[in-house]
């Protein structure tokens, strides 16, 4: 999934996310609710009618950037008061508010209120964290079930979207039906999506766009998603696994990795996290990660993952190609006349020259952050595309071995 | 003509300005010349090769960025000497390497190389620069004769680009053939385009995309238009206009203009040069305008137009419609469901509402600059479709009264 944080893909137009295939999008609550802010939203429709974008969208919970953004926030059992990155305000985000924002943002697939466990802690604490994470949880799943009629879908500016999650559901169990094993893999993520290849071709003069698409069934509701905790502690991950799928979601998170821990710690809490999940429901690593790590997660089972490196890096001029990862920035491609990656068929490599992309670069042209984030979003997607037709054709992910984001030797 | 100084229309790619109609570009030599260098672009085949634009360009001489960018420029009868604006170093820009400088970029349309007068000016002040305009004049043409055959359009790496000029002159030839006086009107940059309407569709691995427009006949060149000045006096322009007129170059330009006189003079001024410029020539005025302006100059007999106004305004957020100027920052348009300009059928207009391209601009998000652009561009050039579809029809172009950018009452 692409990272959307304020309603935009940074400089690349709704179309053209589509052209790519982009099938999800990730929203962050905590920057929607601070700016447009939710009534905004809430008044287009939701995301989906705010920034014209018919696919599926999913929205974390806050708690990630309450997390890493704010020096100064205060936990307790209620929630986390928090000041505004922007202007200082302070605001409180609790299990029933962060319901409230999501359900306002009206995005397919939003996440249960959790704290994300600082790296490194003691056990103690992290056992601590994991179990108000749970209570949270509950919390949040009482609260979202109380008033998740309130989805602005039903907006006459807005088309009512698929209910994404039930197809996630259900395609992971026919997934999980087959006999080959591999097929399980990362195959929701596919199949969630199909009818939702809707398109906004407007009308000129349209208050909002009219979209064409499949409605979904009268009353169909966002997909709530729990989240694992539990620091890097194999039993405490096991733990929060077993007691998070206790309470029920339609699908489930491993939240919490990616804070700073070594690789292989963040690969040995997936690996060991995932038996407890189960199988024919989606299950979803948050914040990660390379090319190499998103289709090895895959291949262990993970369906869904969202991460901003691709388009971080984009902007920082770092480029992922099938021959390792470039910095156009750098002097030796000022005349270099070959295509970024001569084995990619984006609108990018298929027009521009390595010369002129380190040109925009050097020169600080808007055009550059456009086209490098095009690029690597591409490959980023081809990589997925190569991940679901391994995984079909039963040919597990060896050609994987092709995936490198190292530099060139 | 949109301005792309550094061989990019700022947060536009090259494919959406092709679906805009954009049918010629203008670069700036100075910037150009400073980045990234004469070499590299000539090295891929100019700006065509460089930039993977098909269609037309025209580079500007160089003098009116050294003019308006160097507090500490010297001229003298050699030339300018100027300090760069990114690094300080000194530089010359003589008739004769402005000329070297154009062919080595390769436009279909290059600019001789003159003076700006400044305004206010004394006028021996203002006939002194004429002349040395004229002296200059000359010498880019004489410099240009002997060394056109130069430009970089044989390279294997880029196709061959139609010699534009000459079908600018036959075609404004035969428009002015016509009984109908506004026929003529406009009509040259219209019929200047047919035949250049090429796509690079491009192919995966291509080192430079692979051109498959028609080729220009062999030993096509590119055209050297010549400027007027004369600052703001009636005379000086009138001798200036007839003396480059002797000199003899396939199209010319009205330069010196919006250099911070009043509107109503540089109006008198364009309306009493061009009778003497030749009608069945491209008639080009640098540097101008608003919509109601580049309308209101078509029906005075002006064929070609450049200005940074419509890529400029989007990227402070100040953009032009059917119903007047919106500056879309306010607050009014926060929770404005509309489209931008219900009249426009670009696709920002078609797909995106008010409050979105608010809420973008507000969060200082890239995609509304990108947005914006794309909006403002598209304004223009519906404009210039209407002022040529009028001429056609030989109705003038009385439709201008609704072209305002004057905000809403």
């Amino acid at each position: 999934m692409p990272v959307g944080t304020l309603a935009s893909v940074k400089g690349v137009p709704q179309d053209l996310l589509e052209d790519l295939g982009v099938q999800i999008l990730l929203g962050n609550t905590y920057h929607l609710y601070l700016r447009p802010g939710l009534e905004t939203v809430r008044g287009m429709g939701g995301l989906h009618g705010f920034m014209s974008w018919d696919r599926a969208i999913l929205t974390d919970s806050g708690g990630f950037q309450v997390f890493s953004l704010n020096e100064l926030r205060k936990v307790n059992e209620e929630g986390v008061t928090f000041r505004s990155h922007l202007d200082g305000s302070s605001h409180l985000f609790s299990p029933e508010s962060a319901m409230e924002a999501q359900i306002g943002l009206g995005a397919d697939i939003i996440m249960a209120f959790d704290e994300c466990t600082e790296f490194p802690a003691e056990r103690a604490r992290v056992r601590g964290s994991m179990e108000l994470t749970l209570r949270w949880a509950k919390r949040s799943k009482n609260h979202f079930e109380e008033h998740k009629h309130r989805v602005p879908w039903e907006k006459p500016s807005s088309a009512q979207h698929s209910a994404v999650s039930s197809q996630l559901a259900s395609s992971a169990e026919a997934a999980g039906s087959s006999d080959d094993e591999s097929s399980r893999i990362a195959d929701g993520g596919v199949r969630a999506t199909q009818g939702l290849e809707l398109r906004s071709p407007g009308r000129p003069g349209a208050a909002v766009p009219t979209r064409t698409g499949t409605l979904p069934a009268a009353g169909a509701t966002q997909s709530l998603f729990g989240i694992v905790q539990g620091g890097m502690d194999l039993e405490l991950r096991r733990e929060s696994a077993e007691r998070t799928v206790e309470i029920g979601f339609p699908g489930y998170a491993i939240g919490g990795l990616s804070v700073g821990e070594p690789r292989d710690v963040t690969r040995e809490i997936v690996e060991s996290t995932l038996q407890y999940l189960p199988a024919d429901q989606p299950r979803y690593l948050m914040g990660v990660g390379t090319p190499e790590e998103i289709a090895a997660y895959a291949a262990l089972g993970v369906d869904m993952m969202d991460c901003v490196l691709p388009t971080r890096a984009a902007r920082h001029g770092l480029l992922f190609t099938s021959v390792g990862k470039i910095s156009i920035k750098q002097a030796r491609y000022a005349n270099d006349a070959g295509a970024l990656d001569p084995a990619c068929g984006c609108r990018v490599c298929t027009r521009y020259s390595r010369a002129y992309l380190r040109h925009l670069y050097a020169s600080n042209e808007v055009l550059a952050q456009v086209l490098n984030t095009v690029h690597n979003l591409s490959f980023y997607l081809d990589t997925m595309r190569r991940v679901r037709h391994s995984i079909r054709l039963g040919e597990g992910t060896g050609f994987l071995s092709g995936v490198s984001s190292q530099p060139k030797p």
